[in-house]
């Protein structure tokens, strides 16, 4: 049913969601586009993507899914430039990190009976740096990806066929799909996704101001120290639109983090500190069956 | 010259010694002693040690060489314990990750011309979980072991050849030896082993209470996630005597990460979240070399 994609946006992600799809089997056709010329290139000697388009709004008018790979801000920018030339035959869908911002702009210009539809995605997935060269098909395979679709909107039949067909080809990429409402979403990435990339962040960049002169002093730390600390590689140009859009809820998952640190530094020759590892164990244990 | 070496304590540290040692030549005799004595039956099993001791100071006695790889507490225990048994014949050495109370103890019980010589040592090498079943011959290759040894001490010219070959037998088994004053070693591993161990224990207790009710909800974070809360496994028994024997210094890491989280919160739309990404970028960048 669906046969022809667009993707604009051939970095690290979009350009695995074209290799991923045709791991998949889809035998239809994938346009590409990229802002810088090189990604695009990289992305269709991979075999990401079948073409290179000259003008993405072409591309994607005459695909039945535009898939945005491109960060929060340059999304939302697409978003506006597509929502005037797309129809009700059209889906547009996308992979930013944060979904609230998103899907206020899918409520005003997308979604309804005489417009295109818009599938806001997040598929959790992804590698400390980005690039066409890093694309690989495996990439979402047992990842989750998360949808903050609104079900309430008026879709047209068409688009709302487009939308069940882009759900099984996220399925067939080897994702889980998991269902959230776009506030629930971006409170839940600010704990499971951002926190910890902020706490690499800011403990790599402490420890480059004490220990980075010495070069040999990183080796002290072994496997744990460069585990804890491999995500300070993350560049900030991936990171910016994702604090810019989810502020609120970043800044109260580190001001959590904050006092927790401080309880525990006030507990270190107390019994509250047995009592936050074994809530800690807890956490890296594997879970009873479902309740 | 060194042929009769006695490890108590074969734990994941002591048993690993003993493998290392062997797969690295050593041709003499490997004397195990364990409280548990599920432990030593393990560590003989896997050839970690020839013979489980009955008495723990009589294996010390008769051994050349003597490996405490115990807790801190215990460690100290048996410095006092070994102190009137042993003689300038003997090197007592150890595995413990804080060295400022255990140094005080070697200078005061140890390293005089007619007492036994005391070799304070901590191998950067661990799992998150202890035990002789999970011992490896290779746990120290490309490891860093820290030294904490005293210069001025006056040591019997024997004892000074068993520090000479147990440094060697250190290297034998893949360990880069690096020497550190034992205050310098505390504060150091403060920053790269103490901190990052704290850190995942509070992100992992934090995430606990925020989405530890809700198994799937796990899965969203990935990669990422798993990796900045595996050492959120690590038990309590483990880290208690750390956190007694370095407060101080753990507690001026913690607090440095507090307010460098929160200088990050209240920075996270501003320039200064890019210069924290920059400076933990470089503390992830290949060093250049050494001037």
């Amino acid at each position: 049913m669906i046969e022809r994609i667009s993707i604009l946006g051939t970095g690290l992600l979009g350009a695995s969601v074209g290799l991923a799809l045709r791991a998949a089997g889809f035998r239809g056709s994938i346009v590409g586009w990229n802002r810088g010329a090189e990604g695009a290139r990289i992305a269709l000697a991979s075999g990401a993507i079948d073409s290179i388009a000259a003008d993405p709004l072409q591309a994607a008018r005459e695909s039945q899914v535009v898939v945005l790979a491109m960060p929060i801000y340059a999304t939302l920018d697409y978003m506006e430039k597509l929502a005037g030339v797309l129809d009700s035959d059209h889906l547009v869908t996308d992979v930013g990190s944060t979904k609230g911002q998103i899907c206020l702009a899918a409520g005003r210009l997308f979604n309804r009976p005489d417009r295109a539809a818009f599938l806001p995605g997040h598929p959790m997935a992804g590698k400390e740096r980005g690039g066409a060269e890093l694309a690989d098909a495996e990439l979402f395979r047992g990842a989750v990806w998360l949808i903050a679709d609104d079900p309430e909107c008026r879709r047209s039949a068409h688009s709302a066929a487009l939308v069940k067909g882009w759900r099984e080809w996220v399925a067939a990429m080897g994702s889980k799909v998991i269902d959230m409402d776009p506030v629930r979403h971006d409170e839940l990435v600010a704990w499971v996704s951002h926190l910890p990339q902020f706490v690499a962040t800011a403990l790599s960049a402490l420890l480059q101001d004490e220990v980075g002169d010495a070069p040999e002093l990183k080796d002290v730390g072994g496997r744990a120290l460069r585990e804890m600390t491999r995500l300070g590689a993350s560049p900030y140009s991936m990171w910016r639109d994702i604090a810019y859009t989810n502020t609120e809820a970043i800044q109260a998952s580190l001001h959590a983090l904050e006092q927790r640190l401080a309880d525990l530094r006030e507990n270190l020759r107390t019994p509250g500190l047995r009592e936050e590892f074994e809530l800690a164990n807890r956490f890296r244990r594997p879970e009873p069956p479902a309740r």
